[in-house]
């Protein structure tokens, strides 16, 4: 089926039909901006994850100021960003069963292309597929530095993968692939301080433990939303992989900034915006945004506004607001902004994003709609 | 972009790509025929919910094996279920906002339509729209029976509202709707039992009180899949909007069912089929069905087979399975099967079912790839 426009370029904020996919375009581009001084100023690449934003519009916005690159995590997400016009992608996962490794090969024809593994048999297909589509891959080691999920440990085994690599003839060893995933979302700046520096040490001897052995780590990526200042400030790391400073969500919002981080810079530029539908009690509207709008695995959407209306419950196709006090909910027919506790899923869900400018004045208007060009793209 | 479909019809098992939604057309077809048969036995009309499938190809078979129609939440699903073929749609939920209100009036010179209604001015706004398409848009009152949701309270309030209904000359009093949502998943038999007596009592005493006053509900409506014998056993309700019986999940298997019920001869047919990409440790194998390929609002994935392997932990693309017992996880570059906690919104993250036949044998393989048409479909 045809997918259904939200809305159209030129109209206002009122007319948008929900529940619809928002950016705030103003704070969307402030965020870009910040990110790329920040990396401007400082002895860093950014490589900004897609897996975030899905949009090839995005990235290349992404790459104009400055990202040396993309991240992805699925092939065919690498795919479409490259058929969207963006030359130069790392896949930060691994990639396993022949379709798609033949897939990831013949994509390297048309883009620079690297690509994460963590054993000798995805390393022995990885080399294959390059053989036959006749392009030399590159590959980082993926070292579990803390987040318990991906990755071999750090040292010796992270060596003999790097050499198994190194000596493939349709492989180029690219470096190490060290993102502490689970480390983003600890609350305490200093708790996720302590896990970063914990992830930096282990990759740092990794790197001279490799370098020793002749094993130059071309690409040391890491780094994400809640913790890449520590990786840069390591000096080691040399390629951030931050994908969420550009929505932001309910679930960052929650983590404690140090003292002079740029991390609450970063502004809400990512919201759904939703209806009341119905107003059936004199404490409670129900909304047309459910659990097939918005994710609630890291917890329910927050209202923007007054801060005394919380949503309370969801269901597929609902959502229930609440207040303490009776008569300040919105009312039948209202439409209403919500921030989403986890972007990347929430944005899955939607095949647009409406984009709105000057969201918070009386001229709010849409400006674009873009594709959500990679959802769905779970190959 | 276009989408990439997982398998081609013929395939085996094992060449499907992952993570995919899987349909185990042998369950499924049993499922569906299990609840034609009940339906057939009793007095009851079946009005199936495709808000769980979003697929017209399931809804014929549906209407083809005795449904007399189905249920939609959204215009948008409605409008993809009458392309599909789908002649008789009620439309379960309230729709506001002008645009989609036309569409359902527009819609409704193509298919027998119904909508639901909880306020007067929603009354009104229905009745211009048909105004406006030359139809005569049949409206249900829902009434809250106990689900907290939307619908006016029952008694007096909902016979307000079916009058207005019933003089409006563009509109047709059709009926109550009386679901009670949060009742499906109320575990236990009994306190199921006397939630689901609780909504037909007072559906019960407002169709007493609408027919007192000459309006008759031509439709009763309510009953999913968890409750729906006990609405049928009410001798009121007449239609049954279960959805979720041709796949159910691995929450409606939480549910304890009473004596004699049917229930439990409903089995599981829609899986996420998943390769093993890493398998980092002794006691941790990583899957490459995340966030977006499965939803967890109603908890983890459950893995199919050896009971002692568990799917402990989710993120955006990785599924974290452990065991107690170490050796008995999956191997890497395996695939397995997992059953969503929540089959609804998990269908709504996929593109595409892949139809297997003689999912348990060795010779499992596709019989038919079906898009889910009504993904997505949100407004």
């Amino acid at each position: 089926m045809t997918s259904q426009l939200p809305a159209e370029p030129g109209s206002p904020l009122s007319a948008i039909d929900t529940p619809a996919l928002i950016i705030d375009l103003d704070a969307f581009e402030a965020n870009l901006r910040r990110m790329a001084d920040y990396v401007g100023g400082h002895e860093i690449r950014l490589r900004a994850h897609a897996k975030t934003h899905k949009s090839p519009i995005i990235a290349r916005k992404q790459m104009a100021l400055g990202a040396i690159g993309i991240c992805c995590q699925k092939v065919s997400e690498a795919e479409i960003m490259v058929a969207g016009g963006v030359d130069n992608v790392l896949v930060s996962n691994e990639i396993v069963g022949s379709r798609k490794l033949d897939r990831l090969a013949a994509l390297a024809r048309q883009a620079e292309i690297a690509v994460c593994a963590d054993c000798p048999s995805n390393i022995e297909a990885l080399g294959q597929a390059a053989e036959k589509f006749g392009v030399r891959l590159t590959v980082l080691v993926e070292i579990d530095v803390g987040a318990g999920r991906c990755g071999v440990a750090p040292g010796e085994e992270a060596l003999g993968l790097a050499r198994a690599i190194d000596v493939h003839p349709a492989l180029r060893f690219g470096g190490l692939q060290a993102y502490h995933g689970s480390a983003q979302h600890i609350r305490g700046s200093e708790e996720r301080r302590h896990a970063t520096e914990c992830a930096v040490h282990l990759t740092r001897e990794t790197v001279t433990l490799l370098e020793s052995h002749g094993l130059a780590s071309k690409i040391i990526g890491g780094g994400g939303t809640g913790s890449f200042e520590i990786e840069t400030a390591s000096g080691l790391y040399n390629e951030l992989q931050a994908g969420s400073y550009i929505f932001m969500d309910a679930d960052y919002a929650r983590n404690h900034a140090a003292e002079g981080s740029i991390f609450e810079s970063f502004s809400h530029a990512l919201f759904i915006f939703t209806t009341v539908m119905s107003r059936p009690a004199e404490n409670r509207a129900i909304v047309d945004a459910g659990l097939k709008a918005v994710s609630v695995d890291s917890g329910l959407p927050e209202v923007v506004g007054d801060k005394r209306v919380r949503f309370t419950k969801i269901s597929d196709e609902h959502g229930v607001l609440t207040a303490e006090t009776a008569g300040i909910l919105p009312g039948y027919g209202e439409k209403l902004l919500v921030i989403p506790g986890h972007c990347d899923p929430t944005v899955n869900m939607h095949d647009f994003y409406v984009c709105v400018r000057g969201l918070n004045t009386a001229g709010a208007h849409v400006e674009a709609v873009w594709p959500v060009a990679a959802r769905g793209a779970l190959f």
